[in-house]
């Protein structure tokens, strides 16, 4: 199995970062969730200067065995293969919002049900075309597990290799919320009652038939052992690829912007498998998908924006970026009390 | 006194908007408040393919004769001159936020205690060396408030005709955030220690003393009659041109960005004089000071953004204002389901 090595974030910097930020002219504790991202980075960078460079967003896009059913999706399983050309075009969500801050996309087929020509600007790491159908067999093998968080974590590698130091992960993958339903009910023993949302759009009677399908599948799939286990059952590809990645991302002492309800789910697995994830982490946004706010505090976390959004792809890492740019500005630029001349508080 | 004319933004195009953005290569709704933004502003400037252009934010600053009675505020009075150097030096937050997302910012002396040198570059507009202290005699005369909100309502025509279609509004005024709760009480008839918080960082006992102090100033001058003479009664000079301001620019058919919680109470001001403004404003930011909340909820308004931040100068709308350009961007941006040859959904 693919071992990361992550160490803790610096406990050393802290002290001299809290008073740099409170040397600022502005109230104690005034710039709020800004003085935490200040914070979060500069323990990561180890320093009182810390600085984002060449920003990535890396969206991993893989198919679901149990997207056949028809019942757990709005959409049709094509339409993942032809949100990877939309992607690859520029034309999605997450293009927009990427071109606006000046954050590079990479589309990764993690295992795309759809023959993509070996020229289209994508990176091949297809494991299989989609996930098995986790009703009547794991959804991967062990192997197939493995090599999909061994090519996510080459993807970052490869990122970061490209002086790139703050990550976001993104997934498309038609049928991936009903997996993220089932990983967070493992992880974290929550009912799958209340893991499971509308994902793309069920309402009603839809949401009460994938709520069915999913705990048949708990049913026969039974309890499983280890992080690992639960991705092999349950995941897609591109959960598992992201899971690898964000650990591999950890590890090289990036910064990682957990997205919403299905990155957060590999975020899930990531954290079981090590805990010292958590530090160079920085969770940009709630999804309305409903069960992402009790996966949130699951993890004891508040996101950056809740902005009622639920479409994947990266998009929240990618709106709440200039948020988190905001963060090291206000640390690099703002003048002191001292600096500006201004009276700190009476108190 | 001065007279808005405040058309209704537009129903005509508002069945045109929704129908572009459904058409956009996601499920409906996904893209949640940035789809509420990109309605406000489309119905603003009466199009499906709106814009904005030359953003400024006006920080009007102004002092409070209850600031001397050491009680409310835990800075001395002083700090508000000396911020608006630190301003006009480029050395505080809503400079560096400001900086980040090309936005202009005008600093408007509306009554600080202060004598500033004529050619200082900020725009006079000083009604007086301070307001009077509201525990003995009103903050203001009747003709000094409508003094105020006209030159407020000026500095925004001349923003306007510098071809700016979107504003938001700052403030710093040591003491302001009690003119505020007063303002909030008057205007929404919650009880005064509901409106009362911290404002700068006071605490428990502090909050006690800050309310006991504010509640006298209401019994001693009892109801007022009419939202301006809650204004004049209360409030502070920065606040009277905020509500002139934002009068002024709903007029203009400009994009409101509304700050904090001394922002929002020249905007419960606004929207007592004329309800139209509301059609062109958007709330950036949920305050941590205490009242906010229950501001934004007598308003019925749901914030953009949530940071524990409580701050002022603008620093809220600063933040937010990527996530409303966002906005604009995916209804400019993003390929159709048609366009981009993706299903729409079964349903």
């Amino acid at each position: 199995m693919i071992e990361f090595d992550i160490k803790p974030v610096s406990e050393y910097i802290a002290g001299g970062l809290r008073q740099k930020i409170d040397e600022k002219t502005k109230p104690v504790g005034a710039l709020g969730m800004l003085e935490d991202v200040a914070m979060t980075i500069g323990r990561i960078q180890n320093t009182l200067a810390p600085e984002l460079r060449n920003p990535h967003i890396a969206v991993f896009a893989g198919d679901h065995g149990i997207a056949k059913e028809g019942v757990v999706n709005l959409y049709p399983q094509e339409v993942t293969w032809q949100m990877v050309f939309n992607f690859l075009d520029g034309g999605a969500a997450i293009n927009v919002f990427a071109r606006q801050h000046g954050i590079t996309v990479k589309i990764v087929d993690a295992g795309v049900n759809f023959d993509f020509e070996p020229g289209a600007k994508l990176i091949h790491a297809k494991v299989a075309k989609g996930t098995r159908n986790y009703l009547y067999e794991p959804a991967m093998t062990n192997e197939q597990c493995e090599t999909a968080m061994e090519r996510g974590a080459n993807v970052i590698s490869e990122i970061n290799d490209n002086d790139c130091n703050v990550i976001g992960f993104g997934e498309m993958g038609i049928g991936n919320s009903s997996a993220a339903a089932l990983i967070m009910s493992a992880i974290t023993g929550a009912a799958i009652d209340d893991c499971v949302g509308g994902g793309t759009g069920l309402e009603g009677d839809g949401i009460a038939r994938k709520c069915a399908v999913l705990r048949k599948a708990m049913e026969k799939r039974g309890p499983c052992e280890s992080p690992t286990s639960i991705l092999s059952t349950f995941g897609g590809f591109e959960i598992a690829m992201i899971a690898g990645g964000m650990l591999r991302a950890a590890e090289r002492r990036m910064a990682i912007l957990v997205d919403g309800f299905i990155a957060t789910s590999a975020f899930l697995i990531a954290d079981a498998i090590d805990s010292n994830v958590r530090g160079y982490s920085i969770f940009s946004h709630c999804s309305s998908e409903r069960g992402h706010r009790r996966m949130l505090d699951y993890l004891g976390v508040e996101p950056l924006m809740n902005l009622s959004m639920r479409l994947g792809e990266g998009t929240g890492a990618a709106v709440a970026y200039p948020v988190i740019e905001s963060a090291l500005r206000f640390l690099r630029e703002m003048a002191s009390f001292e600096s500006a001349g201004v009276n700190k508080s009476e108190k």
